[in-house]
């Protein structure tokens, strides 16, 4: 991690909250800050001033696409029980990079016409160019999270999609895409308290749907179809993070900590000049 | 205008910045900062105070499209000569939205798929739905800029072009759609020392792009088209604003300004509860 951002960690982030072999969700406190030396206080000049590393990355990303042969780009996918704060890490980690270098994409309910394709149809007509910050609020995981537990597709169906998942992938890793995968992991209780301001809050009521509540009710059978998702599609090349997003400030903090290292494995550098810098001078300056 | 932003203009931007009867683009100084009172230090505070106000309208105008029968939603079309500051417009102003209700095209050169269309096939594609605020990055309006400076369609083709895109855009408008188009305006002076800081900073390379000059030998040629294209289609429904754009900051403003009152004549409220707010209530305190 760079320096400015990185002073507060105690530990790597993508290490401390990537899921490897024997992860278990049940075992995770969504209270916890892991690796988080500092308070809320801290934490919010800490995003500051990861907002100007991740905006001046991004930027070199960008800028490396336009002239190089590279294809580098990296894809951020957002899973999450509602209310656990997707949209902030939206608004407040990825809307502090010029909007030209992201490509969000919301993936709602399946229309009729994504329905008559394999799942993952949709999901490849929105994978990142070179140069970009993809970024998925929920994705291919719906299929094995809400498909598995409200039994929308086949068991067998279902199965097939886990490694479906894996191949696809691969495919974007090996063409220089990197995956960060994360989900926020919120407790009940801390959903029932986000839920419940938003019925209180008159402009908050937009943001409910009585159809959480019935959800909220299935909480155990999702837990479990995330452990499942983590078990059979954590791979070396896109491995899942767990981030504990009871506090919204730490979530935050950790998906950026997240991005600004698959940016800085990138590296990319200001391209060189595709022309001759001294002959363009002389051209300009004839005008 | 609302308060905060508002203090420092002493007339209305849109009013003084709108192409009406009788506009000469000759006229305009690039230089100049009608309406605002403050200078770059003011306009700093102000522009900061404008993000929060505009943030606010967004959200709101998200939250009624996606409850109510509205269709609002505001497209902002940017055109400019290279270099005039699009992507600071871009970055600066629209990179204060959430990303969330940001939907942002960067229109290229065609491709072939897109020339084997009528020129706003790909417009058609990229208009912003109810709740969105839309930018377009260069629009249809190349169709008769570049493509009538370089004589890329027959005359008679360029000329029916400006029809069809009031027509279309009158559709736009009729479906609820706000439409901000902005020329931003700079001198060939301006764009000399701009295009010339680029050449020598490495890290603005990748900006620089040798066909640029070629373009800055047509400028006369090109103001003759954005005139023509200002006779043309600054109607009514859909108006021009040439933004003096030497000063970056200004541009800056005068464009968050035009959003901002575009907004305000929405006039987007936080909708109301679709479902019975008590029973809610009792639902989610039995979970």
């Amino acid at each position: 991690m760079t320096a400015k951002s990185q002073k507060n960690w105690t530990g790597d982030p993508a290490d401390l909250l990537r899921v490897g072999d024997g992860f278990r969700l049940a075992d995770v406190d969504p209270d916890s800050t892991p690796g988080y030396g500092g308070g809320k206080k801290h934490g919010a000049v800490d995003l500051e001033a990861g907002a100007d590393e991740l905006d001046e990355l991004q930027e070199r990303l960008y800028a490396q696409s336009r002239t190089d042969a590279t294809d580098a780009s990296v894809l951020l996918v957002l899973q999450a029980m509602d209310s656990a704060g997707k949209g902030g890490i939206i608004r407040h980690v990825v809307g502090s990079v010029d909007p030209q270098g992201v490509a969000l994409t919301a993936f709602k309910k399946p229309t009729e016409e994504e329905l008559a394709h394999d799942f993952l149809w949709r999901i490849e007509r929105r994978v990142p160019e070179p140069g970009f910050i993809g970024v998925f609020d929920r994705s291919q995981y719906e299929d094995v999270l809400i498909g598995r537990v409200r039994k929308l597709a086949a068991a067998e169906e279902i199965e097939r999609r886990y490694a479906a998942i894996n191949d696809f992938e691969r495919r974007l890793t090996d063409a220089g895409t990197r995956i960060v995968k994360v989900m926020l992991h919120i407790s009940p209780d801390e959903q029932k308290a986000r839920l419940a301001e938003r019925l209180d809050r008159p402009d908050k009521h937009w943001k409910y749907n009585p159809g959480d509540v019935d959800e909220r009710e299935l909480w155990p059978a999702y837990m479990d179809a995330y452990q499942t998702v983590f078990e059979r599609t954590s791979t070396d090349h896109a491995p899942w993070h767990v981030i504990p997003a009871n506090r919204k400030w730490y979530a935050r903090l950790a998906v950026q900590a997240l991005l600004l290292e698959a940016l800085e494995d990138v590296d990319p550098q200001w391209p060189a000049a595709t022309f001759d810098v001294e002959v363009e001078k002389k051209r300009l300056a004839a005008t």
